[in-house]
């Protein structure tokens, strides 16, 4: 700081760049229309704030590709995806601001800007891959689209990040070292099996002698019960899971899913408390991203109706039909399924309750 | 105020019964679960913002039951709608208040509710009803459990006030008043034909030529062109029009839909700016119940997985099943399609822009 | 559009300008800081938005110019406004992002940063200046260190803004060239000063008879009663009315004030629902800014305790004391003192009532 | 569940009682105000929102007034303490709800509400007081008119309730309660001591080279920083601590306070995660609540100008001024400036290290 010039605010910031980089399109063929600076502003907010989250994403995968995680980074970690969420709360409520922009306004400078598009944007694609949405686990209709829109170039950036470990298979595998599936040796997993059995058996009979049930919802519920039942039972079962995995009904390894219940059981034991608060905070991104997703998809409907979107795709429907297919973290948000109440819950034993306590009070 | 004991706070709000109103079910099982308050309190906020919602569109439906609506009443509607999307936003809000309640804290109560559950919240179903969401709209499913776990009494009133008119008919109706589909002598709507016949010929062209398009996908976007031509022609072809509303594609009438686009097209005729701030009104309280439904049903997911529900159903899945089948006001969110750019649009006569005018200026 | 190359989305963006402008100055001497990033980005979404701001205030500047506002500008003034309320909420909620950064992670590169601030951000000195803050009405903490932080062009900037016509003046302007000071012949200011006078009069005798304030409340109640009166008096007293705005306690002119009063008394005819709306937007900014003040102040505390700021002043203490003090449209909020119930309301009679209706009616 | 009535929605949340509390003041002479309903309706909802915030704070009252907090009972108080800030922020945007209420629309109830006022919430001022805002620690103005609007039995009630330990006192015992004053055997403290010494001594200095201050600011920023000084020798000496206790300046003790800096300086430390997130969640409750004081004085000032409030006192200015004087946990807000450079650090030894660590790894 001593011997160079004094730092200026608008230097430090670079606001040359940033303040001069709003040219509208439809300047071009006469008066510039008032409101796509807007529509340039707003876009730029969004890529600043990709950035943003790019950057904690990549300091969180650079931590998790270590083969063993000092133990002082998890909070870390935790602190950075709890801002990611904070981030993409401001891009959820953004919205509200493009919408002050109505149909009128945008057919102002809309046909000037094709075929330009949101789906262009390589770092949100980037943010999806990184996050775990590789291009195997698109939908039929994104993997056709997906690389249509980009330049060589950012295609084969993407293609690159869709090679390299995603947070979610990081996660994975953090998980995976944990020895919680053995925990107790064997004895926890063995207990907890009972305790499911006769829970769900008992929601079985709940749904039976529901008076208020009609027959066909009552089949339909059984058939659900069923289901978590046998999802239960291949979660002790190496090659049942591995079916379902074949399937692609999920995605999560067994030993990974195994490790994250005990957590999400146990989450009071000193040593649970962080790899909770990191699921939590994973289930959190992988919501705001949704909602965005889906308001996006409704944004796009106010603003076109069922015309065609500013690159040439009928928007509204694509963008809503994809919400649901792009979602990453849905096997944590299912572990809920797998729960059991507190006061059921295997006891553990004095000697696991100190490995997962801290050493000081000893 | 003179004569009367003097007012005290807690009196005037009957604090005695809003906080005497909190029984948890678990403590009869032993000892109330600490999370069961929240889960009672934030429903009974929900409620009490029902209600006051209620009372906001019972307002509104009794202003437009009049057959001429006094032109001083319009702003008065337009603050109570928008007062409505204030109450919205917090209860989409509120729901970040619910998720702090984790599964596994859901789990030492849960089963004490059954078979409760918030699909017998008689008050929100009147908000839907009352807005236009009445019962032959609903979906299939949704029609097999509407009456199923209410009371008789309960469906008694709701069927009463599925005969009544809703928010959705009184603004039709409104609509239907205006005399401006045969705004200067027909010439307006003439030249706004030839004006969107050549727009859409531009898009298609556009379409054709676009390299980027794999042949799919030009296909699919020139039927999604040709499906709004046909919407087109058939708005000024009351046959034709008939058939869409036959078939549930759409509900909003021709001459509704002829003046809600020439309201959004002329917005700034002083006549016309209250109207427009409804109709973006109505818009945004579909959008914000919708987003409100489909939170809910990620919520409803993230405490219980693929469970069953506390009624017994299986909650996640139904609720996101109803989010877009429940939506209202959709045609005045396509009215987006009908637009044609500002510099293109019709000009209005001297004579009809001073009949839009205020009679003070003259 | 036709003969052009295709438009591609990060190129209309310019983000190899938006996102090639982050250079943490942690950097320079050794390794960056990782939350130097958010720093920064931060800061320039805020610069962003503050450009967008300046875009809406500009253009209700050049609409407010003219001698004559067609009747049709209203509606769009009134959209701008409300679009940068809606900016300004996601820039109050932003804060939440920069608080999670730590004090610690701000140690890591605060020292480098000096003698850089925030208060050399010259476009929200220009948001603050144009909307009406002016620097004869800046604190006196605030006049000294005003220029002081910034280069020659910069204040060189800011003195000529300072000398062109704000919003407030402009909004004045506009409120004075409306005839209502003289409606109906001046019968009915002179009904409602009878009224008001009979209010107070009835206020008085409220406190008076309180049993429950005790004497020196009740006498500095009866003193803020009767400084009530005083100021409404004033309000058809052109001489004592001068005094007020000679002595800073108020700067909106009389002629003003009266046609604001008369607005927010009469807001649901015709011709007063957008000036009413307009009104309503700027208590709105002013607010949001206010909060946005308050808000800032309590994070620097945060992040610095009684520490000094990025530019070598004491932030937190400074920037609370200027919350109160910059505020611009603190006489609208205290038009709230003239209101008198509705149902005590003069009358309008119908000649005045036909003329601030519509022409289309008659 | 199995042998008593099916559990009704409308039954278990007491719909009748929630419901049926409504009842307008303005009803009684005459017709009822329109905008009445939101008024009682919007306090019902802070009043069984600051219920919730009771029953949270209770349960860490309770977890608090043991004399060794088990390890695993901290996580638990992190989650509740988080609840209570996202009720805070709901609590917040509500404010927004009550301002759709206009003051002309709050005249036509504001007389019959006399002397009705929301300072006799009871809750609050139990929320308020359990944190720590003690009597003794009111400002004078509020101390005058603490009791004066409440009944006996309540003033009884918040007599007890203020001689019952705090939330601040509370964690200031744990805090004290910790060994970390004596940590390394005292080396710790003088390292540090000598880092602060020095980097005070660096920023004097960049406080008297900076040619941008002007003499005055340069003096007192120079004040500011012996201030500093002092308040971080105070740190280390009992005697003068005391003196600084006694004077009000500081209400948090002095091992309380050095057991703060080090768990905010080494908050990566396993055993010091959750001890950090407790005082971050304090930091924003106090802050949340800051920031909702303050929006309350705006929105008064708003709905009544200069005007008395509902209760009869001039509710706007006395809002404001009880804002900063209402704050509980400055002190925890003013360790930022304790805090020095990570790389500055001293070095925590592996013994240490390992006894702040978990069990597990060893």
């Amino acid at each position: 700081m001593n011997n160079k010039n004094p730092l200026y605010y608008a230097e430090y910031l670079q606001l040359d760049k940033i303040l001069g980089a709003q040219k509208p399109e439809s300047e071009k063929s006469g008066t510039a229309a008032h409101d796509e600076t807007l529509f340039i502003i707003i876009h730029q907010t969004y890529e600043l704030w990709f950035k943003q989250i790019l950057h904690e994403i990549d300091s969180m995968l650079e931590l998790f590709q270590q083969d063993y995680i000092p133990e002082n980074a998890l909070h870390t970690v935790v602190l950075r995806l709890k801002r990611v969420t904070e981030i993409q709360k401001v891009l959820n409520d953004q919205i509200r601001i493009i919408e002050t922009m109505t149909p009128l306004d945008f057919l102002d400078f809309r046909d000037s800007l094709q075929p330009a598009s949101g789906f262009q944007s390589l770092q949100f694609r980037q943010v999806e891959v990184k996050l775990g949405l590789k291009y195997k686990y698109r939908n039929e209709m994104e993997k056709k689209f997906f690389n249509i829109r980009l330049s060589k170039e950012d295609q084969k950036l993407l293609a690159k990040v869709d090679n390299e470990p995603s947070v979610f298979e990081m996660v994975e595998k953090w998980l995976e070292r944990m020895p919680f599936d053995k925990i107790d040796g064997g004895k926890y997993w063995k207990e907890f099996k009972n305790i499911v059995a006769s829970t769900l058996d008992h929601d079985r009979k709940v749904i039976e002698n529901n008076p208020f049930l009609p027959p066909e919802q009552k089949k339909m519920e059984l058939n659900n019960l069923n289901a978590t039942l046998h999802s239960f039972e291949v979660l002790f079962d190496d090659k049942e899971y591995q079916k379902v995995l074949d399937s692609g009904e999920r995605r999560l390894s067994r030993r990974a899913t195994l490790s994250a219940i005990f957590i999400l059981l146990n989450r009071d034991e000193p040593i649970l408390s962080l790899p909770f608060e990191i699921i939590q905070a994973l289930l959190d991104i992988d919501e705001l991203f949704t909602i965005w997703r889906y308001r996006h998809a409704m944004m796009a409907q106010r603003l076109l109706g069922s015309k065609i979107g500013t690159g040439g795709s009928s928007g509204h429907e694509y963008l809503r039909k994809t919400t649901e297919s792009s979602r990453i973290f849905t096997d944590f948000f299912n572990l809920a399924s797998f729960l059991i109440p507190r006061k059921q819950l295997p006891v553990l034993s004095n000697e696991v309750k100190t490995q997962l306590g801290f050493s000081f009070q000893k």
